[in-house]
């Protein structure tokens, strides 16, 4: 079959791979439905991250199982699937305790920007569907296998309560699906950082109070004219950089919380300066098997509409494009048809 | 009065200091019914903290007002009250939200190994007992002013739970208390490190269920062997080194909690390891204010014993043998007889 594969910095290529196949009996194979492009999967595209030889791109997914190992019992060729981006086997301790993305059998997925895929851990990873959904909610679908999961474990971590005051740092997809799962979850204010307008509007249509377009000293300054001199009372990180994390912490509230969930490139912390700041954190590979139920139904019912988040849909033959057009922000998030 | 200063590291004098006045409206004056060394008070004491010349130490206290300002409205003199170490006016935002020890006018209390003194914000800081309380319960009283309250922050920062499993990093006073509030907020398993009989024994007593005496990699092997290999649900950190905080983190399951309450010297985090490892943080001075009711009224009504921490108790005259015999480990936490 032919598949995205990525031989270095900015060379992605769509070539001939092997098809999937059961290597183990806990594997399924899925035909996917549609595709996507990670924002992290631009950290070794623009070189930021070291590559060990050509990588099989793709870790968001949902689909029809085609074939299923011979240990397979909780889903069956013919079903509707939506999987988390980390593999689990959502048995362990971890698992039981509702971080599957720590779980002692944990793999990242890989080679989903394709048109199958293998899914190790199949049990532990996939939820079915009662039935397979309609067409126009694939997008919907797909995004929760990774970028809604990310942004709703973002105000978990964050502590979002009903009525609280909250900051999303962070203007990409993950951080607009943040602003969706705040507004969810009951936060009174949700005041999302941003300075393009296309973000703005989808930030305000998910949800945000209020935009922040400064950044630095001039966007907490901003933050705490905004909450009366207190800061909010969660935070949500979604990029990852130094100087992101610096502006998530400082327009948080003593006692406040930062979920962060953009991986930290660089990122470096003062013990005694987070101390006296007492603002908590939370961060890491987001759990979200432990959601997927959830979500799954608040899409199903048509409660939310995450899928707005991809404004660029293209042939997965022209992911190459994809990647470019996401590299040079022209889109928030693109969509592989496959 | 007589009262104690530290001149520079090792050089604790008992000596003449002017006697306190009320300075601002707002201030209160006490009769210290006992004083006490902070296991803090050893960082400027062995050099590892700069001082802006001689300090007027001592930050722990309970005692009789005997003179108030003319703002203060809810102590007079002839009650008993204990404060927090961080002084606030308990009404700002951040207080408000239980961070007194964040609040907008924070001071830290200084002064208190003496026979009187000042308290600033005195409404804000100070709490009163019905009546003032017999003898034996003022050791119990004047452990909630700071180490009671910060082992209690520790635990609630780590939120335990009834039936958690909790480790606590450093078996000095804070430690202990540690482990006294993991026991009374229902913790199923506390695990204390320890390499000192007698603190272990006291560990014990307060309701610890094991105890590591191993530290670094070994230690942090025992606890993993101790929980399956999972690790704990809540880490108290009550060091603040580089080496007992990456004990701390190592020892937590992901998804759990570390309360950091030792204040951090030379410790930093790295950004991406404590992302994957999943381990949340929040440490900061206790907002003890927060706890003060609940604490004094658990001592009152003669629940808990906090006071037990104290078993070397001296008169105040002789303080610099209280430090000498802390540096040297030979107390767990020395009272100073007033």
């Amino acid at each position: 079959m032919l598949a995205t594969v990525l031989h270095g910095p900015g060379d992605v290529r769509f070539e001939h791979v092997e098809e999937p196949r059961i290597l183990l009996p806990t594997d399924a194979i899925i035909k996917l439905s549609a595709s996507c492009i990670c924002g992290s999967d631009l950290w070794p595209y623009r070189g930021l991250q070291p590559m060990n030889g050509p990588a099989h791109m793709g870790h968001e997914y949902c689909g029809i199982v085609v074939d299923v190992g011979s240990d397979v019992t909780t889903v069956k060729p013919g079903q509707f699937v939506v999987g988390s981006f980390c593999l689990s086997d959502n048995t362990c301790p971890h698992c039981q305790h509702g971080f599957q993305s720590s779980c002692v059998q944990r793999e990242f997925m890989s080679g989903a920007q394709a048109p199958y895929a293998r899914v190790p851990l199949a049990d532990g990873t996939l939820v079915a569907t009662p039935e397979v959904p309609p067409e126009d909610l694939i997008p919907s679908l797909l995004a929760v296998s990774d970028v809604l999961g990310t942004g709703w474990y973002a105000a978990d971590a964050a502590r979002v309560q009903p009525g609280s005051t909250v900051v999303v740092v962070g203007d990409g997809a993950v951080g607009l699906m943040g602003v969706l799962s705040a507004k969810q979850m009951g936060a009174g204010r949700i005041i999302a950082m941003s300075r393009h307008k296309h973000r703005q509007e989808l930030a305000l249509e998910y949800g945000a109070t209020d935009i922040v377009t400064e950044r630095g000293e001039a966007g907490v300054a901003q933050i705490k004219a905004l909450t009366g001199g207190v800061g909010a009372d969660s935070v949500l990180e979604c990029v990852g950089t130094q100087e992101s994390m610096r502006q998530a912490l400082q327009s948080a509230r003593p006692g406040a919380m930062v979920g962060y969930v953009g991986v930290p490139h660089g990122v470096e912390f003062d013990g005694q300066s987070l101390f006296f700041a007492q603002v908590g954190m939370l961060g890491g590979p987001a759990p979200v098997r432990r959601f997927l139920p959830h979500l799954m139904d608040l899409v199903l019912t048509r409660k939310i509409n995450p899928g707005k988040v991809f404004d660029l849909a293209i042939p997965l033959a022209d992911v190459a494009e994809g990647y470019r057009a996401m590299d040079e922000r022209r889109a928030i998030k693109t969509l592989l048809r496959v």
